[in-house]
C-alpha cells in the first residue's frame, strides 16, 4: 500500500511521520539532530534515515511503499541533490521528494487552522523563536521575505541565545559593579554550579573568573539555556530580568513588523519555538504586544504536521489534511 | 654586569626589553603571542623565552646576568609557579621575578608623565581598548578595582569585538531589511571578499548567506578587525556607523566612571590599545567625552615601559625611570 513520509529535521530532534493518502497517521518516530547546518551533512543524513526507517517500521511499511516524501529543515540547500538524499533514505527512485525550509513547514503545521479551511492556507507569516529567531512572510505557499535567522553571531535578536547572553552579561556586570544588582546573578552562578562568592581580590569579585571560564568553555549557543531564568526572576519582581524580556520582545517586534507589513490582519501569523512558548510568548509586552495586536496568532509545536500537509499536496491530495497527525490515532 | 628584564606579553605580540640599573635600554626584541589565556601556557612560555633571549642577545648579555624580571600579561595566574617560569626562561635561581597584570604595566608605562615626578605614580586609573575593553583603578601600585575585561561573550562592551560585531550586524540587518541602509554593508562585504549582490531569492538577499557563512567560519573575536570600518564610514557621513562609535563610547564611559569615581581629577587616567588609538580615542563624543572631561588623560603604547619601571623597583632602584626605554638609545 502506498504511503507518504513527512520529515521535520531540527537542530536537536528529527521527527518522522508515515501517513496514508487519506491523511491518517500510520507510524511516527524521532531521532537526533538532522539539521545539516547544525551537525554537518553526513550526520544529518544518518539521523534522517534512522527516523524515517523507525517510522516506517512503526507503520508496518517498507521504504518501497513510499510514494512521496517532504523533508523540512533549515539549511536543506547544504544537502546533496534530491536523488542522493532519496538513495540515502532507501526510497524508491520513482517516488517524489521535496525539500522545504523548516519555516515553511512550521507555517503549514498551523496555518490551516486560522481560517477554518481544509486545504491549508498559502498566505500569512511565521515567527519561530528558539535558540535562534527568524520570521518569514509566506505568499503563494513559498517564502516571500525572511527576516532574522542569521545566526547567533550576526543576528537572531530576541532569540534564546540573545536572551541567555544578556542574562550572563547582567550577572557579570553585577559582579564587577558596572551594572545593577539582580537576582539573575545567583541564578546564573547556580546554573553553572559555581559558588556565589562576592568577596573582592585584586579588584575583582572571586566568583567572576569562574563564571568567565565556565561561559567560554562551552559552545556560545549553549547560553540559550539561561533564557528561562529570565521569566522566573521577572515574575519574582527582578527589574533587570523583566527588562531583558521586554527588550527581547522589542527585537522580535521588528521581525514581526518586517514580515506582516503587507499582510491582511485575518491572515494567520504562526508562532512557535521553545523560547516563544516558555519565555517571550506567555506574556508579550510593549512593542511585541503592539505588533501582535489584532493579528490571527496561531501556535504551532513543530513543522511535522506542515511537512505532512505538503506531502499530501505532493501526492496530488491537496484537499486532504493530516488531521490525525497531531495525535496519532488508529484508522477508524 | 647585572641587567634587568622587562616582558610585556599580549594576545598578538610579546615584547622584551633588557635594561641596566640606571634605566638605560640595552636591547629589545619581540616574539609571538605570550598571553597564556589567549594561546595556552606552553606556547606562551615558548614565546616569552624567545623574546627574552633575543633581547639579551641584542644587549650582548646572558640570562645569568639578569638580576630581576617583571613579566606583564593578562591571565598570568594561569602560568605555573614563579620558579617554573624562571627556569623556563633560563633565569638564575637567585634572581627576582614578579608577575603583574598587563593593566598595571600599561598604567606604569605612562602614569609618571602626568605629574612630572620621576618615580612613577601609584594612584590613578587605566583604560585599555583593543579586541577587549577593560579599566582599572590603581591604588598604592596595585589593582584596586577592575571593570570590564570579561571576554567577548560576557562583556567587553565598547571593545573592538563589540564594535566589529555591531558593524557586521548592521550589514546583515541592512541586507534583510530589519535595519537601515548603511555604507557599512558594502564595506563589510568587501572586507570578506564577497560580491555585493542585493538581489532577492527565496525572500533573502543573495549576499546574506555568504556573509553569514564567512562570519561563522572564523573565530568570533576576528570580528574586531571590522571595527576600523566604523570611523571611516562615520567621517563620510554614515549615521549608522557614527551611532556605533557613539554607542561604544557610552559603554566605555561606564568603565571609566566605574574606576574614576573616587579619583582626584589631577591623577593620571592612562589610555591605550589599538581600538582606542584608531577608533574611539581620536574623537570621543557624548558620554565618553563627559567621562573624560577634566581628567589628566595620558596615552600609552603598551606595557613594556611600565614593566621596566617595575623591574627597576624590584631591583631596589625606585627613583630611576627607564627614560630611554621609549626610544632605545646607546648609553651616552
Amino acid at each position: 500500500m502506498t504511503v507518504l513520509l513527512a520529515l521535520d529535521a531540527g537542530g536537536s530532534t528529527t521527527r518522522a511521520l508515515v501517513l496514508d493518502l487519506d491523511g491518517y497517521a500510520l507510524g511516527r518516530a524521532a531521532a537526533g539532530p538532522g539539521n545539516p547546518t547544525a551537525v554537518g551533512v553526513g550526520p544529518a543524513l544518518a539521523e534522517l534515515r534512522t527516523a524515517a526507517h523507525a517510522a516506517l517500521a512503526a507503520a508496518g511499511r517498507r521504504a518501497d511503499d513510499v510514494a512521496a516524501t517532504v523533508l523540512a529543515t533549515a539549511g536543506s540547500d547544504r544537502l546533496v541533490g534530491d536523488r542522493e538524499v532519496a538513495d540515502h533514505l532507501g526510497l524508491p527512485r520513482a517516488s517524489a521528494l521535496r525539500r522545504v525550509p523548516d519555516l515553511l513547514a512550521m507555517f503549514h503545521s498551523a496555518a490551516g487552522d486560522a481560517d477554518g479551511t481544509d486545504d491549508g492556507t498559502d498566505d500569512g507569516a511565521v515567527l519561530v523563536v528558539g535558540t535562534g529567531a527568524v520570521a518569514a512572510r509566506v505568499r503563494d505557499g513559498d517564502l516571500a521575505r525572511v527576516a532574522g535567522g542569521n545566526g547567533w553571531l550576526l543576528g537572531d535578536p530576541g532569540s534564546g541565545f540573545w536572551i541567555g547572553r544578556r542574562v550572563a552579561r547582567a550577572a557579570a556586570a553585577d559582579l564587577d559593579g558596572t551594572g545593577p544588582a539582580t537576582a539573575l546573578t545567583a541564578a546564573v552562578l547556580a546554573a553553572f554550579g559555581l559558588p556565589d562568592d562576592r568577596r573582592v581580590q585584586r579588584g575583582r569579585a572571586l566568583a567572576l573568573p569562574g563564571l568567565v571560564d565556565a561561559v567560554h568553555a562551552a559552545a556560545p549557543v549553549r547560553l540559550a539555556r539561561l533564557a528561562p531564568l529570565c521569566p522566573t526572576a521577572a515574575r519574582a519582581g527582578d527589574a533587570v530580568a523583566a527588562g531583558i524580556v521586554t527588550a527581547a520582545g522589542d527585537e522580535l517586534a521588528v521581525l514581526v513588523r518586517a514580515v506582516t507589513a503587507d499582510l491582511h490582519p485575518a491572515a494567520p501569523l504562526v508562532v512557535g519555538g521553545g523560547v516563544w512558548r516558555h519565555v517571550v510568548g506567555p506574556a508579550p509586552a510593549g512593542a511585541l504586544a503592539r505588533a501582535l495586536r489584532g493579528r490571527a496568532v496561531v501556535p504551532a509545536d513543530d513543522g511535522l504536521r506542515g511537512a505532512a500537509v505538503l506531502a499530501l499536496r505532493l501526492a496530488g491530495r491537496p484537499a486532504v489534511r493530516p488531521r490525525a497527525a497531531a495525535a496519532p490515532p488508529a484508522r477508524p
